[in-house]
């Protein structure tokens, strides 16, 4: 048994929650008060057997891979443009712990 | 020195703080937005030594075990019925993970 | 690799936070509602080489001890004084557990 401790971008939580759950992974999600990501995160623990754990990475790292996307920007550094203009910002990323159960129980 | 993680009921964790506290273990509540349980659910973070393990484990067991009450509804599924009625639900439940501790500092 | 799972008093997390980050470690905060410490807490989880864990203890040691201070209190036991006068109270402490890492991934 392992546990899978996995800190998200609080964009991809319910994406990989989803996920998850779907391929019958119980995920725990805890509130996330700040964190290595610019952005707020959500941490997902998620109990799993030792062959299972590679099937959480892989849906992890499809839903939450550091990514760069194109965003609308209103302002500029030297305050001097006006309207929107497209910037490339990096966004996703997750930080993926894998731990070694001594014991489970589900009472 | 071991950790139990024990992710309970939201309706559970009060109790299962009490009895903790009572029985001299030291208990850090992580606040948890959604997870394994529908309703609400509560982490709770337990550091004790090896052989207090089953003690903790036999608390969670006593306070979180599922079991079925019997609750008032007031909607049928198809919308034809008024009034309330009682029906079986499915409440409490834990998952537990034990981890064992490299290294334990009090600071 | 391994993770260190460090509960803080509120008051001290700001300053661990700042210093974890200036050391060059990646410090998640979780949102902890209740706990060992009587005032509010907050978990952090750093994951650290083995070679490292040393550094994030002597970190958290400075800036959370147990230590006492001198604060004003407004209202006696016995509800006869009136006005403030000082009192002295135990703040700051941290449970630490050091928790071995089975793999890692950055995504
Ligand atoms: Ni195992
Ligand atoms: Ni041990
Ligand atoms: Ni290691």
């Amino acid at each position: 048994m392992k546990l899978v401790l996995a800190i998200v971008s609080n964009d991809d939580a319910a994406l990989v929650n989803n996920s998850l759950t779907k391929a019958g992974f119980q995920a725990t999600k805890l509130a996330t008060t700040g964190g290595f990501l610019k952005s707020g995160n959500t941490t997902f623990i998620v109990g799993t057997q030792n062959d299972k754990v590679d099937r959480v990475i892989e849906i992890l790292r499809r839903q939450c891979s550091r990514r760069t996307q194109i965003m609308p920007s209103t302002s500029a550094p030297d305050g001097t443009m006006y309207g929107t203009y497209p910037i490339e910002v990096t966004v996703g990323g997750a930080t993926v712990f894998v731990l070694d159960v001594d014991r489970f129980e589900k009472l």
